[in-house]
């Protein structure tokens, strides 16, 4: 069956290790269309890992399989997951790495990291459907405890694309870990309050801040980020000058600075609070 | 369709930005086949993605499709073309990505960047198709201001290469924008002055020299690049020893430091002088 | 023909080159499906591109064809070759790229890089046949003598992906190049010697000591790497704290450190040394 499937993971491009991924699953069903999503995750970067992932996959096709493998509980007893969603089927260590994805649809938001219910933990609009992989028929014949990207995920992932129910692969899992995430507040009437939460290879500080978060005057918005001011926002890189506040690709406000990198000039770091008043 | 479509782009390797772009391209045609040509362009350079096109598109069928995104006026007024030529068919800003592909068929050399007229601007020999992309029916349902190369180029591309006549996507175009790109140039009799146009990954140093223009007896050569003179031409890396001049494997003249970053060693910048003489 | 053709190079991720060899391959076989091995190879690092080839071509089907080009021999009298192997078909020029693929097949130890036979060189259970690569009738057009990779091996590898047998390539070849890779040995009864052979790109240092040549009490094992002592060996990396020492996803002992960068933090250096004791 000629499925996509994506991978992300903090392998890197300095190894032959996602090149191993792609053999076995290749091995196993040479018709997947292998597209890469990101591979340069540092290490153990689950986080990142997941605001790649939640900015991403819904261009894809809803049947696509998402491989993704930062996985910092290798080997021990993290469960191992396939959970299929309407924005995909993902094939990933059970470690929160589908926050961003699921996130909007969580019932209630979460104040730390947490197992969540498969079944009561998301809005019933959410059609979720999560197995956890115990069944060892569609391993690989050596398992390696540090490499289950290779051993375990890819051919998971690859036999699933050739049509294997979801089931066979165990049982329903009733929990999926989720990170939890920072959202904007109120800090007053007229000001909110958000945090970096990506910075891009541009440079560009991707925030928190969606667009139906501003509940502010759009055209007399002033914003704050470290101690420089931004006044309004603008609708493309070319207006302006210097720093730039717009609403991004994503659909979060961003700061960038025309012709340059904001992230370095501002010293910018994931965390750091954005404010806006009018 | 089973076509080629080849991305090439500024987004760099750390984000999932080329990856959204291929998810929309599936989506629309599941039987493309995506091949990356670059996408570590320094954000903006719109002069080296032209040169790595030049270099590179030869090497494709004539029928694949290059999406090109180095995009710095994305979401102004700046056209989007689509422009099928003997070398491939293009999708891009019209900001002067095509320069290299196009410029040998210029009707006369240009010396500032300008518009040309498709028509009567480049050589009889050239067969160009040139399209505005205008057309709205085949772009993503919301274009974020900042993201055509996911949100427009991607569409476009994806439906192009179902076999959509180029005309559907907007009227023809009457002029393309072009870089002036440098040419060597007689000094005397005895010297030819050229520039350096790209320094590559190994550092060797492309100049804009091409074989056909050294009017110099090849054999008794004389190469002087900064303070550093070269004598001859090699043939091979594994040559002589030290600095070499040869013609690469583009045609052009280039400099390497045998086992070595020629770029870094001396210090070179892209515009930096190179002479030969008898 | 729906065949398998990965790349492994030093061309780096800056230029076009990667993309030109992918183009000469679809435009004569347009049904190959194309995987990137490593393109980060240091310029003209064979050990580095036969080491990442023997730990990752095993995963792919034998059918596989791999084109590897590090290459600082191009356009000198360095032979090119076809090897047909059970691991794989090898498009590359004979530089010791196979070496660590080979090696475990070798009649002898080498203590030099040598040329070996094909025939009486390797142990009888390995099914080899070596082709060098001189017939020009299947390259391109021009070839220039700095870009085989382009000109030579990837036309040949793509006419061998539709079917064409190896022997209509060249004549077979009585000899293949191998480099000379490090042993462990036994300093005393008590006690191995072994080597770093690669550190990957999350710092884990690889050894060249295989589980199997550990002859010594895995439970009491003592493992030095400069002037650090590490005690027994680690299943996973979420073991323990500080220096983890255990058999990797490769079956070499390896060093990491637990949630950072051992090669950083111990300054190591391909070929420092590693003893075990009890």
């Amino acid at each position: 069956m000629n499925s996509i499937i994506t991978l992300t993971s903090d392998f890197g491009l300095y190894d032959g290790y996602v090149a191993s991924v792609k053999g076995v699953i290749l091995g196993i069903n040479p018709e997947a269309r292998l597209v890469d999503i990101c591979h340069t995750i540092e290490p153990q970067n689950i986080n990142r890992a997941a605001f790649v992932l939640g900015t991403t996959v819904r261009y894809f096709p809803p049947d696509t399989i998402h491989l993704v493998v930062v996985d910092p509980g290798v080997g021990t007893k993290r469960p191992a997951i396939i959970a299929k969603t309407p924005f995909g089927i993902f094939v990933t260590p059970d470690n929160g790495s589908l926050s961003y994805v699921l996130q909007p649809y969580l019932a209630k938001p979460l104040s730390f990291k947490d197992s969540v219910s498969t079944t009561k933990g998301f809005k019933q609009e959410l059609d979720l459907e999560v197995v956890k992989i115990t069944n060892p028929r569609f391993w690989g014949e050596n398992v390696s405890p540090t490499f289950h990207g290779r051993d375990i995920f890819a051919p998971v992932a690859a036999v699933l694309s050739k049509g294997q129910n979801i089931r066979d692969f165990g049982e329903p899992a009733t929990t999926i870990e989720m990170l939890a995430l920072s959202h904007p507040y109120r800090n007053s009437e007229d000001s909110l309050i958000g945090n970096i939460i990506h910075i891009d290879g541009f440079g560009n500080l991707v925030t928190n801040i969606l667009s139906c978060d501003i509940h502010l005057n759009k055209n007399s918005l002033k914003i704050k980020v470290g101690s420089e001011r931004i006044s309004g926002l603008s609708h493309t890189y070319a207006e302006g000058c210097g720093l730039l506040a717009y609403i991004g690709s994503n659909d979060y406000l961003e700061i960038a600075l025309k012709g340059g990198d904001a992230g370095s000039v501002l010293n910018a770091k994931i965390g750091d609070e954005i404010s806006l008043t009018v």
